[in-house]
């Protein structure tokens, strides 16, 4: 398999996460994402959105949309199961996935953040303002959620699944717009637990052959 | 059932789709989004992101988000499915109705473009005019997936699904923005071929009990 990322793109670092716990490898290619470099043609042939992650798997083609790669991950390979067994369970945990994939993550990407800049003159100040904004939004519900009695060490009981594979990365943009996160005590105890294990430290952007 | 929604959102819509071609029927509590009845304290007990879809399952407890709200029907509810048989076609499946729910609509939706007026101080032709820039960058990448082979009638085969369920609302939503669909002919012929059927029809904002 080849994962085309950017090491600080919060949907290709979802995929990382998943392929390391399920003990898979792929080959990264960077798509420098303030270069262009995901619109370039050759990775418009596999993914025409011109986004990051796409994973290419041989012989088959490509998949994109982080979501639909992570469930596919799930349903094809071997390993730790991304969802619980229950339909309740596995409709909480994408609820909870998607609040950050759909009502946090894509407010505050790149290509928004460089609209309200370039079409919209705004200022950085408002930038990073919006951009907290929406994390913090979304933050709150995903906190009041992890009150719920299905949350345990993880979003979803004692193991790590998809929420939390969206949670982690989404916590690394909150800190890099300067969020405060005192207000989600259990968002970070959540964190901590993923924090923990390697699957989650060797996808981290840093640890990433395109870190800079 | 319960369905909380409200006749314009295109998150309900797509939901209100999938029960029609489920053949369910859910009560709708209509939640004003412009008078922020999705934010009434009994709203928000059930759902704490106050947004809608909100899916009541009797003696289960509350569904939210729309993509999990359809998987979950998917799985445990008879009819007609909603997603391929095979595991590549439910990502390519997930991925088209992904790049609607995660990169088109959240963008565009209501509380965003609230947010532009309100605290960015933007008048309603540049408001007008990031809604069409989303929704156009959006709909080109879906129109170009068109072409694949596994596209048929519908966005994937000749049976309606996931995918379809979240582009027909999309493009309600693109009308009222004024964006030119020219450019789709795929996407406008899978849309002829949806509203030609019943459970599409029955679920446009116009046909529901709220609708102004």
């Amino acid at each position: 398999m080849i994962l085309h990322g950017y090491f600080r793109s919060s949907a290709a670092w979802r995929v990382r996460i998943a392929l390391g716990l399920k003990g898979l490898t792929a080959r990264q290619v960077s798509r420098h994402l303030r270069k262009g470099e995901q619109a370039a043609p050759d990775h418009l042939a596999l993914n025409p959105q011109g986004l990051v992650p796409t994973l290419e798997v041989a012989g088959q083609g490509a998949l994109t949309q982080s979501l639909a790669v992570l469930e596919w991950l799930d349903e094809t390979q071997p390993g730790p199961r991304l969802l619980p067994a229950d339909a309740w369970g596995r409709a909480r945990v994408r609820a909870l996935a998607q609040i950050i994939a759909c009502d946090i993550h894509p407010i505050q990407n790149l290509r928004v953040l460089q609209y309200l800049k370039r079409e919209m003159g705004q200022e950085q100040p408002a930038i990073d303002a919006w951009a907290r904004h929406w994390i913090a939004t979304g933050l709150a519900a995903f906190e009041a959620r992890l009150a719920e009695p299905a949350a345990g060490r993880f979003c979803h009981g004692d193991v790590p699944g998809m929420a939390d594979l969206c949670l982690v990365p989404q916590l690394g943009n909150a800190r890099r717009f300067g969020c405060d996160l005192s207000p989600y005590p259990r968002i970070l105890a959540v964190e901590a637990a993923c924090r923990a294990l390697p699957a989650f430290m060797a996808a981290a952007p840093e640890a990433q052959p395109d870190a800079e």
